[in-house]
């Protein structure tokens, strides 16, 4: 079927190649005419000029945003006075499901419809197929079922869920990378808490490879002060470990194996060292959403706290609050700051 | 080669089972006859006898332990008596690290060799494999590579890592799902980290679940009180999500797919509501030696102990904690503690 | 000064008289006659008409809300066309500061001040004081300081901070027990923060008296399964502490003493084992408040947030989680969940 | 009555002092000459001799140890053979509870008594006082009480804990802020916990104060970008806080006054900005050590946790797990660190 996409990036551009080798007819837009270009080149229709794009669509229009969350809202105000009635509105991008919600809403009333997908997949998406959580009204998400398929990664090799079938659960499309979640804002509150839970995984992996790089610090010289706690066994931390053998041994047959896993080996054996990273750790929303969900719903989150949190103090946020510390101790204790040491403890 | 095993627990038996598949010879030892019988049955040699077990195998003897933790020095001590120089003892359960670098220390002295190999892969392993953590001296896990390679997973169908090629890592066995970490004390080191990580794993998906579940509670009545907070936005909270679909269509594609995400997805689509579970979690001690090591080490961990800590909240452990709280409320807001209401957030 | 207050619960009625004490004129509205009656009583003039109550006041009139947050806004709506241009409205309750930075604009239309003041001190400042925290304009706010400086505590008997008097910041009320903090919200922005750090040093004391309480956990008896970690060292505890003397004792010198402690050891000489208590404990909101403004500047808050997540907990709100826990680790482990036992760890 | 002093620093210096002013007679040793000369200077007789200053003492001999954990046991090696039958020996120092329990049983044979003494007051405690918690056999104990008197703060002005009373628990000394509270290594036990809280409190404070540090945040440019989240409402963000006037206003009537707020308030106004710090914050065992017990209790600490965790970080500890993160970023998402900003969120 035909679609359009609004925004050509890395996202934007891989998944109109997606939908065009799915036999789909792609019409694109975007400000900059070679991304438009190269996107013809591969078999879409575009044009750099948004009333040429959406005259090139037809009725009803199915118009697919794959947008910064930042600019959603004012491309919407530019696209939606172009619309006609039953078009269809799609934001695949990362909005906050708040503004779903409000976009469904405020849509209604020109009698246009609004989808939410939440997309994950990321540079893999292209060739691995995206996994696609969909907010929306039940017939528009099913008139749009054969692009979520294109989209989607399909069952793919993946052995069967045993118990789904009992459960007759065979009527959704969850086991072909796709779901419908609920209405407005359910698949961005989906993706949000996806987001979230990969906080999670990807902390769990990075302290315990953290722990594993320093299970060599009885190795290490520590000099003895009233300040330092000393190693009270040192013979227990003499361990050289290989970190990248590690990650690629998991991979097989542990029951932390996992994608993020063998992306993690990979950058491992890449780098053992990670010396080409500085560590800054940037969260690009979802993460900090889940956070707030978690509070208004009273729901306890402990380890996707401690995932967030643990990026704001990667980029040095915590330290006004490090230096309220010294200086307490200072005060009651007379202690004086240590120097940090590179590679101290 | 042929193969010592004591222990014939879930874990032992699988494990004599696989290696036996692969042409291995076994000879098992445990006191209840019937689980001798059984592996005898299946091709195993066997004796409930521990002095006949040992004059069954061949010097030097290699022998596999595959004990509850707690056990495993009783029957070292009943053990090594019979054992010879050059033989091998294998504790391929859950020890603690400590307890390898003493006992491989102890051994030495009679030149008997230890290997210390964390397991993972729980039910699963006999058909899929198991993932095999080793420690102990080079030669000897050597010599023991056949064993291994048998009870690993093998390289399967799982995507080579693709950096590890060029890094030359091809000779080291951690694509093929076993490895061998370093002296006395890795394997179970490493095993024990990956626990640790399990832990973390678990309550990330847990947690973002849970938040899921609750994204209706702006559907559900809250009377307005001066101890509650009301919820501010009940419109941004009306989801009622299918949670066994959603696990299903995270596994296709998304970041956060993993093996942990197959099996919640089964227990999900089996039973939506968990109601069959109390949600007492137990603690094997991985988790908590986990936290000790990055204790020792000053390496925060704070996703791997706030998933530790769960377990012992989810056990009521946190109750006089929590007393202590609504005292001192009420000792200086006059704060009356509400009554608990099922369901209530 | 002349002051009209709204809201004669226990916090408005105290503060009522702690005003008249210090010789102020109180004008007093409530619904409930009862209420404004016993004011009356003691000295304050009042009406449980609205009209009336505002009549009864100089212009520019000075009128003090004190009610739940959740009224606030409903009763303003009934106030404010009652008002006229320079009169000022204090909101003295728990409101949350955007509402206040929302009211704020509004009024400054109608030519209304609007102030709002984050009151902190429980039952006990009807004797001790309530220590002040306000947001508003500079000139009104100074207008308003008798009355400030007759609800807050002044100096007392407390020491003086000896670097403030360098720094000459005499010049500010902060030891007096109120303070301009700024603009707008201000005021319920430092008391919101205040009470996050009030969860945060509750949690504190109640996590340390917890592991004080089962530091005899090597005297009760522990049956050995495979799902249980031993306890390696029994001898290390074996103690039967005596929480109220300890938390007396801490009163006295220690570093950790303070007026919450204060009250814990009242608390735990009436009732050691605080059997009176559940311990499902409620969040009012600041906590939570506090958490999302930790999230939107980006701050690390773990001790902050935790102490939040505890409570959620307190009041079952992790169950669902916890059985998500426990059906993973039966479906990779085959573990069958313990029964709890009471007082089982 | 007789002390023998053993360890002349900060802290065996004053408390000497202490005790000479309260009319006990001391016996000082040190290797420094002049630490010993400068106390006898102040009327304590000394020597640099541990043999001659045993021999100072009267039989049964009182000798208390103001030393570094690290040097207890070498110095009590030399100690030891010098005292006789009925000797006390006290340790006031940080000893991990663990090496009291051992000392205590072996002294026990050679019918020397040893007391552990967890001993909070820093260096305020020569005027204030020092909080004393003690371990040991209950005679002992209450042979020293005159010496635990001396060196607590007493009753002093502190209101009387109401409570109390009624509980006849005034036969016990935690009014006069010393108290026995069980065997050999209670003391440090209840010390140990002691510091554990004094970590959290910490941690609240200096969370709470970094969140109104960054109040402002809303006043600073952020350029957009996909990196980063941008911050959705600016104008809840725009407060300049004065934070040693907050910290001072708090101290008056406030739930969180304490006299770590005293001190705080006090830092805060010689050094607002706090540029002095650098923020490394070292941790000297007890913190490390309570975590360890709350683990092998199964009690959940959170709070106690998370302020660990957080001077870990301080101490650039979790640089290589951010790194690991950074790394996954990039792998799935393509995602390229930004560079640290000073200042930047």
């Amino acid at each position: 079927m035909q679609l359009g996409m609004i925004g050509l990036g890395r996202m934007g551009s891989n998944m109109t190649q997606r939908l065009l080798k799915h036999g789909h007819e792609l019409v694109v837009y975007d400000t900059r005419a070679e991304s438009v270009a190269e996107l013809q080149r591969l078999g879409a229709d575009g044009s750099t000029v948004l009333e040429e794009f959406v005259a090139k669509l037809s009725r009803p229009r199915a118009v697919w945003l794959m947008l910064p969350a930042a600019v959603v809202d004012t491309v919407l105000a530019k696209l939606v006075p172009l619309l006609e009635k039953d078009d269809i509105v799609i934001d695949g991008g990362n909005s906050y499901y708040h503004d779903d919600i409000r976009r469904g809403a405020a849509l209604k009333s020109s009698a246009i419809h609004y989808v939410d997908v939440g997309t994950s997949g990321g540079v893999f998406g292209l060739e691995r197929g995206y996994c696609l959580m969909i907010g929306g009204e039940p017939d528009i998400v099913q008139h749009l079922s054969p692009i979520f398929a294109a989209l989607a990664p399909g069952k793919g090799d993946l052995p069967e869920t045993e118990s789904r079938r009992a459960m007759l659960a065979g009527e959704s499309t969850a086991d072909q990378g796709f779901l419908h979640c609920g209405p407005h804002g359910a698949g961005h509150f989906v993706k949000m808490v996806h987001n979230g839970i990969e906080y999670g995984l990807m902390a769990a992996y990075s302290e315990g490879l953290n722990i594993l790089r320093n299970a060599d610090i009885g190795l290490r010289s520590h000099e003895a002060d009233a300040e330092t706690t000393p190693l009270k066994n040192p013979e227990h931390y003499q361990y050289q470990f290989n970190l990248p053998d590690i990650a690629e041994v998991w991979r097989r047959g542990s029951v932390i194996s996992s994608w993020l896993l063998d992306l993690t080996a990979d950058a491992l054996y890449e780098d053992p060292g990670l010396a080409g990273y500085a560590g800054h750790v940037s969260d690009s929303g979802e993460g900090r959403w889940t956070l707030i969900a978690a509070i208004d719903e009273a729901v306890p989150a402990p380890v996707l706290g401690a995932a967030l949190i643990e990026r704001f103090s990667s980029r040095g946020n915590a330290d006004f609050a490090n230096k309220v510390l010294s200086a307490m101790r200072r005060e009651f204790g007379g202690h004086v700051e240590k120097q940090a040491k590179p590679g101290g403890q």
